[in-house]
């Protein structure tokens, strides 16, 4: 019997590649999604077609308002998403401990499934600007679910996957086409348009689109 | 000017007290409740009469659905709520990654509001069954937090407070009471009828009972 993992999707083109890993790996995958007012909701059609293109267990999105105190470009209309390039120090794309409460979801949903195994397709190379990306804060919220949960009690651990923690965009994109990883259902950029159509300015477009350069695609 | 905290209130008699203790130190108080498809949601009309009561700079209820996976005699219909006293280990009240879910949600907008305090009235005397309401939880949260946010790079820190931790019941409703906590308008119960009454059985009302009867109420 394969073990079960807990996926973080958005619809993006890292955490597909993710859950592709995850798949390769024998794990039998639960995708888990956010619509949390972000500016882009559209990727969520992406992470449904996604999921259902890699044949997931089940594929949960859960809604949850971070509009509600903003403090990003992605969840306030009061903030523009900057053209790529210009930000020094954390990115005003931040959204402040998004990760933390993804993470948390899917710690409570591993909890329930009986999962022991997390992914999420954090990267700290070409986002490394993001806090809630790099490998201490990845393994700090281990430690903590692992204290805050039956794991602690019945004495086995949580493990994150963080299969493309330290790969570029090129490489990642290299490891999911040999996975099969169809790159046009995903989307990456943070300031579409009303029809869904990429900016392709905001660093999420000019990353995905030099990716795809230096992949040779 | 005062500090900004802010202060996870649901309605019950500890985290009324949490709040009552959190103003007492001075800081302007923002209270955060969450509508999570618990049972006894009837709490949450009790958290807007207390957050109304402390004169709270601002109340945000947040909606999320932990029925979507359950797991918990607060979360599913499908487990009942037991009697008092009838559990071993942890109990099936316990809400998997409940505590690490509303800490991130208490973070984000924390670090919105510029706030470095975090009040939450977890309490390990009577409840330490609760792996998310121990100590050595909390310590890990706030590393995690300190890790996966702004802190991190701007070189400040989260502190999570936890002020009735060491309390039993009694100790808890005479700090509570001596600060002019009305805890008429609190409600513990898990199991409530349809009218909000408490089922005066469940490991809530029995410690909420015996908490009153030992502060000589």
């Amino acid at each position: 019997m394969s073990k079960k993992a807990v996926v973080l999707l958005s619809g993006g083109l890292d955490s597909a590649t993710c859950l592709a890993i995850a798949k390769s790996e024998g794990f039998k995958c639960y995708a888990l999604s956010f619509d949390y007012g972000q500016r882009h909701a559209v990727e969520l059609e992406s992470a449904r077609k996604v999921a259902a293109a890699a044949g997931v267990e089940k594929h949960v999105v859960i809604k949850i308002d971070l509009t509600l105190w903003g403090g990003s470009a992605l969840t306030s209309d009061e903030i523009s998403v900057p053209a790529a390039g210009s930000a020094e120090g954390i990115p005003v794309t931040y959204v402040p401990a998004r990760n933390t409460i993804f993470l948390s979801f899917a710690a409570a949903w591993a909890e329930v499934l009986g999962a022991k195994d997390i992914f999420i397709g954090v990267n700290s190379v070409d986002y490394s600007g993001y806090p809630d990306c790099r490998p201490q804060f990845i393994k700090a919220f281990r430690d903590c679910i692992n204290l805050g949960t039956k794991a602690c009690d019945e004495n086995w651990s949580f493990e994150i996957h963080t299969p493309i923690q330290y790969d570029n965009k090129a490489q990642i994109i290299k490891k999911g086409l040999a996975l099969g990883v169809d790159y046009s259902l995903t989307h990456s950029c943070y300031n579409p348009d009303e029809s869904g159509h990429p900016c392709g300015k905001c660093d999420s477009c000019v990353l995905r689109q030099k990716g795809f350069a230096e992949a040779g695609i």
